[in-house]
């Protein structure tokens, strides 16, 4: 089966894709806003990796309708979870058998419920998959550590490609860096470099 | 990372067994109340798959106090999970690094929330994989059918490796065979026979 699993360049979406590797055709794909390159940096990371990579083109409002939530609730949970949710919708539509993403057991946000992942399966004919919906985050660490080289820097500073960076960058044009700073207290990212062993 | 995944020699724990395989050093364990042969017949399965097999004892009264809410039940879900969670404390004071199962997504019993594996992760010292619980039904079905050779029949009949086959052994012998069928509608399992490609 193909799979289309949604990809950010961070260790998560990296390691869901070395579990669904020896099972599904995977392709690794990025959503992107226009808004600055951090596809492309994806699009090296997924090569990295030695997986085929595609980006699918978000519409804007979606971005802008994430960062309007973000200003008003002061923490990012519900922006990302209303662009997550936006690219598992678009990337169903490619025409792929399954879509997949990086969330784990002990995400917060974006989280994919039962009743959502049904709804998406059932109005796009698809599957939908999280490898690494069955793991806690010290047997994530473990298999990240074994399996994925890794770099780990601050986040306004490390090219990394998902869509967060891109949502920071319209947060910042609209209403300053303090405010990104506000919303996204934490400055640790992490970007996949490659495979190990 | 060694793993001990609870196995029944059905298929969703033989397809979690497969999809950890590249990334575990997995061993498959089933547990026995010494009322059949059950996990004779779990053995024979794990050999066909090629994976170690051991066989763990739990105490008598786990599955007295199983089936005495099944009967109170006139269902089995409370029961199953019961013996279920018992399993997993059990196999995890064995010593090993990772305690697993089959349970999938849409399972309604046994089920493992994540209060539950954490707990069980911290308590323990030890970690809790649920390899299919990232995936529904439908893709399930698609991976057994490319990766398992199945033999599916009347439950009555096959030689199953579970402790569902020893609950219901159980069950027969204190209360009657018109309980168990009461109790245990659904008539088809399947087994497993060996690897597919």
């Amino acid at each position: 089966m193909d799979l289309a699993l949604c990809f950010s360049g961070g260790k998560d979406s990296a390691l869901a894709a070395l579990l669904a590797a020896p099972f599904f055709d995977v392709t690794l794909v990025t959503v992107s806003f226009g808004l600055t390159d951090a596809a492309e940096h994806a699009r090296e990371a997924a090569s990295a990796l030695e997986f085929d990579h595609e980006t699918v083109v978000l519409d804007r409002a979606i971005a802008e309708e994430a960062v309007e939530r973000m200003v008003e609730d002061g923490y990012p949970r519900r922006g990302i979870q209303h662009v997550h949710e936006a690219t598992l919708e678009a990337v169903a539509k490619t025409g792929v058998g399954a879509v997949g993403d990086g969330t784990r057991r002990d995400d917060r946000a974006p989280t994919i419920s039962r009743a959502v992942a049904q709804s998406l399966e059932d109005r796009h004919d698809i599957e939908y998959v999280a490898p690494l919906a069955g793991y806690g985050r010290s047997a994530i660490d473990t298999l990240t550590a074994e399996r994925l080289a890794i770099e780990t820097g601050p986040s306004e500073s490390l090219a990394k490609g998902d869509y967060e960076h891109e949502l920071r960058t319209l947060l910042a044009s609209e209403h300053g860096e303090t405010v990104v700073e506000d919303i996204f207290p934490e400055h640790t990212q992490s970007v996949v470099r490659g495979r190990r062993a």
